[in-house]
Parts: C-alpha cells; sequence; structure tokens
C-alpha cells in the first residue's frame, strides 16, 4: 500500500514516519510506497520501501493535486500551523489550516473514478472552549476561542461531509496535549507542561508558569503514534456520519505530573523545576478543557499507550533519552 | 442607519424588508439608507427612505466589497441556496453558502479603520444531525447530515471567530422551520409541513406525505423577522464568545398541525388534505430534529410571535390571506 504523510516533518509526522517504517506495514498490508511531504524538507528514513520526499507549501492551491495523483491508499493529514502562530498571523493560519485542507479534500475528490482513499485528520482539542463541564463528553458542542481551533473544527465538519457524500473515507482525531513533547519548544502555550518534564530529565533548568492545581489532558507521543495507527486502519463504517471524535488520555494536575516526576526520577531532578507564575499563560491554560470522557473512542479500540502519568514519564526517557536521565 | 440586506429577494428577505420600511426604524435608530441584494432582482419596496437594489451573486469573489463599502451599519445575511439544492448540487452549494460568506466577512475584515458592523446570520436546524435527544440542548453537538447543514455551521464557526477576532459584530441564528411558509413550494423537503395548512385554506387539495406522529419544529414568519430585528438591535456583549444559538420555537406533531387547522378553520378545510405516504420524504425528516430546549435564547431576549399552532395559523390568514380563507 502507498501512504502519504501531509507534515511528515512534525514531531508527531517524524514518530508516525518511523513506526509504519519499523513495521512495514499498517495493519496487515505492507506499505509499497511512503511519500512524506512538508514545508521543510522531511528527514529520509533508513528503509527498504521508495520513499518520496516532497518539500511543499500546503497552502499552495497547486500543491495537493500531484501528492494525491499517484492515489495513496492512506493519507495522513498532520499539516497545520499551531495556535500560537494561527493567533497571530490570521490569514496565513486559515491559508494553511483551512484552505489547504480543501484543496487536499476537492484534489481528492477530483480524482474521482472510484478513488476513496482513508484519510486520517489531526484534529485538536481546542474546538472546545470554556466554559464546560469538569469532563467533557462525546456530545458537547464547538466553541473554539482561537483561531485555530475554530479552523481545526471547520476541518471536521467538511472531513464528515466529505466522507458522507462518498468523496473519501475520513477520520478526525481529537489529539490530548502531547506529554513529554521532545526537542525544542514551539510557539505552543501549552509548552511548558512538557518542559517541566523533559528539561530536568535533561540536566537543565525549567520554569514552571502556572500554579500546580492546573489540571490537563495529556497523552504520550507513543500513544499519538498508536491513535493515528488504528486511524488508518480501522473499519469505519461503525461510526457512521460521525467521522471526528475525542481520543483518550489522561487528565492529572501539574502537581500530580511533578509528583509522578519525583517518583521516576527523584527529588533532584524535580528541583530544577522553577515557579515564576506568568499571568498571560495562566490565563490562556484557564480556557483550556482538563478533563474529557472518551466512551465513543475506546469502544471503537482507541488505546492509550500508558496508564499512570509515571507511565508517561518513562516512555519519555525510553523513547528519547535511551532509558537515561540525569539525576 | 444603512442597512444592507441580502438574500432580500427570499421569502424572509422579503418580509424584513417589508417590517424595515413599514417601522422605519431598527431599535431606536432612524433606517436613512436600505441596500437589498439578491441574485434575483429584489422588489421596490414602496418607501421614501433610500434604497438601492443590487442584483448579484453572493458566490462571486467580486460581489461583497462594493456592498460593504459604503460601511452598513447593520447588514442581515440571508444569502443562501436551500438544503435541498446544495445537496444535488455540491459545487455550487459550496460556493454560496460557505464562499460566499467568506468572501463578505473578508470584505467587512478589509475596510478596517475601526469598521465593525453587526452582522446577522440566518443558520439552521440542519447543523444538527440524528441521532439527537428528544429536545436538543443550547450545547448539543454539530452533526449535520447534509452539506447545506456542514456549510451552516462552518458559517457559524467562522461569524464566531471573525467576532472574538474584532472584525465584525456577529450573531448567528438557526431558525426553526417557518410554517406556514407562503407562496409556492421551494426545494425543500420539509415543503409539506406549509403545505398541509396552506393549500387547504386557499380551497387546494395537499399531500400528507408522512404520518401524523411525525414531530417537527416550526415559527411564524413573523417570528422568525422578530428573531432579525432582535438580533440585530440587542447588546451582543451577554453572548460573550457564543454567537450562535437556536431561535425559540413550537414542536408539534403533524396531527397536532391538522387538529389546530380544524380548530381554527373547520372540518371542511382538513377534508382537503390528502395521505400520500412517501418513503423518501418520510426518511429524510426522519432525521430531523423534533424539539428543542431554547433557555439561552428566551434568556437573551429572542420570543416568538405565537403561542400555540393555532397562533400560526392565525398569523398565515392575517398576514397573507387579508384575514380570511376558503371555508
Amino acid at each position: 500500500m502507498h501512504i502519504l504523510i501531509l507534515g511528515a516533518a512534525g514531531m508527531v509526522g517524524r514518530k508516525l514516519t518511523e513506526k509504519l517504517v519499523r513495521d512495514g506495514r499498517l495493519g496487515s498490508r505492507d506499505i509499497t510506497r511512503l511519500t512524506l511531504q512538508d514545508v521543510v524538507a522531511p528527514a529520509k528514513p533508513s528503509t527498504t520501501i521508495p520513499v518520496e520526499l516532497v518539500t511543499s507549501d500546503f497552502a499552495d492551491p497547486h500543491t495537493a493535486a500531484p501528492l494525491v495523483a499517484g492515489k495513496p491508499d492512506v493519507i495522513f493529514h498532520l499539516a497545520a500551523i499551531v495556535s500560537g502562530e494561527a493567533e497571530a498571523e490570521f490569514d496565513k493560519g486559515y491559508r494553511i489550516n483551512l484552505d489547504g485542507t480543501r484543496f487536499l479534500i476537492d484534489a481528492i475528490r477530483a480524482i474521482g473514478g472510484g478513488y476513496r482513499p482513508r484519510l486520517v485528520f489531526t484534529s485538536s482539542i481546542a474546538v472546545f472552549g470554556a466554559p464546560f463541564p469538569e469532563k467533557i463528553g462525546d456530545e458537547f458542542f464547538h466553541t473554539p476561542l482561537t483561531s485555530y481551533g475554530t479552523q481545526k473544527s471547520i476541518c471536521e465538519m467538511l472531513i464528515a461531509d466529505y466522507s458522507r457524500k462518498g468523496f473519501l473515507d475520513g477520520i478526525g482525531i481529537r489529539l490530548p496535549t502531547i506529554c513529554v513533547r521532545p526537542g525544542a519548544p514551539n510557539k505552543a502555550a501549552s509548552g511548558f507542561f512538557s518542559n517541566i518534564i523533559r528539561e530536568p530529565l535533561a540536566g537543565h533548568e525549567a520554569v514552571l508558569p502556572v500554579s500546580e492545581d492546573v489540571r490537563h489532558w495529556h497523552a504520550s507521543p507513543r500513544s499519538a503514534v498508536g491513535f493515528l495507527v488504528h486511524a488508518g486502519t480501522m473499519d469505519l463504517a461503525a461510526m457512521g456520519a460521525r467521522r471526528n471524535l475525542s481520543m483518550p488520555g489522561m487528565s492529572v494536575t501539574v502537581g500530580e505530573q511533578i509528583a509522578a516526576l519525583e517518583r521516576v526520577a527523584g527529588k533532584g531532578v524535580v528541583a530544577r523545576i522553577k515557579r515564576v507564575t506568568d499571568p498571560v499563560i495562566t490565563g490562556i491554560v484557564s480556557g483550556w478543557p482538563r478533563d474529557f470522557v472518551t466512551d465513543r473512542a475506546l469502544s471503537l479500540g482507541f488505546t492509550t499507550a500508558e496508564k499512570t502519568f509515571d507511565d508517561i514519564i518513562r516512555i519519555h526517557i525510553e523513547d528519547e533519552l535511551g532509558g537515561k536521565f540525569v539525576a
């Protein structure tokens, strides 16, 4: 089978590529061709599978058609600019996060002749906006408080409608905040949730800008890749017309994150977290979801790789630090 | 004040125009200029208010800019193709119902310099799709089962985001099915809800294609105009970031509609309803909302003109038939 990954150079895209190359298959089918696209050149994975690397702008109306001309069987659509950037650069956000998706689905539709690929779209819990219940259920409405969340919600609607019309076989999965996010911070205001784990484990100080009672919704990068693989292989008929759903995750407070870090890595590591309250970040985070009920995703077979936040830290140490950290 | 009505030649647009011309004001402010746009020429109302008639295609990228160049204070955006047509003509539906709205809000934003008009958008209960609860609440999610409902839901999202960013002061109101709809039937599958009242009152037979236990959500044309006027004048600050909401209405079964018709107009009129079951229409209607809880709209001052379905019939006789019907 031929797989196309849009946004392949991003953190989740790289991890998904690694997983697919390592397995050599998606579900029961061998991967015979892999196309990796991003606005910056994706790294060439080490594999015998034929890989095509494409550097192109997802917001360009001419980007999508050649990417889908080879009729990929499964398309993972991870291309987006993040919330902070979409908020600061209004037009750019709509061009990439909304228009780009429309160019893609219209290019798929234009092929016709029964071509109906699986399209896995990464949506976000940013489609929800405060005030909301303590636990957000599967039927709670979308009131995004950012342009990013608006764009994600709109793309969910489009993918559901194009699926209903039979132009593609789409699913949108709302990822929790990915924790521990490896590498350098991006422009997301949620960065500290990962920084306070990742940096101390690497021997560096990290700043905690909010109080320890802040509660948020997390999943490991390993879980995110697992969700994508499941979404790329499962039978979507069970979803009916409702093609978008919130993924399972873990609701913990910052205090619980820190307690887990102490259990896994010790007091010395935790001592590297410096508390410097930032009212702006505190304000932004106060409008974010804290907890979810994800019965629908669980019933459809989506599962996390972790049972506790300690597991999330251990997964980071295993997958990113070669099993070692700076005590 | 200057008012622009987009889609002014449609049924609701005509009734809104009549009301504004009759009152000469919107809220506490005199109307000094009225611009009426539609794809077919709107009728020139009889009034001393300066009226500009514009015939243009809402889906044309160049339509919106000249319409908003005069900086209308209030814009009523009623332009749309109906659900049946949007479903049959996929591209046309997206061009008019989605792209047209984006052209409009981007043209408003492009003016800048503090221009921030009130934008009243007519959305639809088609943003909801079965299965849903017996009564749909204010926080129920959007799972449209038509392209029309998808387009309306997307426009709601856009208007909320553009309002949040301060580019305009928008509100989206989800109208119930308008009953009794005057004039000739349009392409809507919901036509029979009005046909079974309007045609018998005019001395004609009408076909009832569904069973009498079908329940649906109605409001009179007079109520619809009242909602629009209220949305055009109320302080939207009370809505916060949640700029879209379901309007009040009346939930009745077809049997209750017919009983009301008999009370208002007698057995002879009711005898003109012929029962000819249509499985296609029955199937379509089975996926439609039946009842709502509209506490939010009520708390924001939206009210219907009718208390009973008998009132809805009387409003039709008063407003459309000069107080008389064919007994």
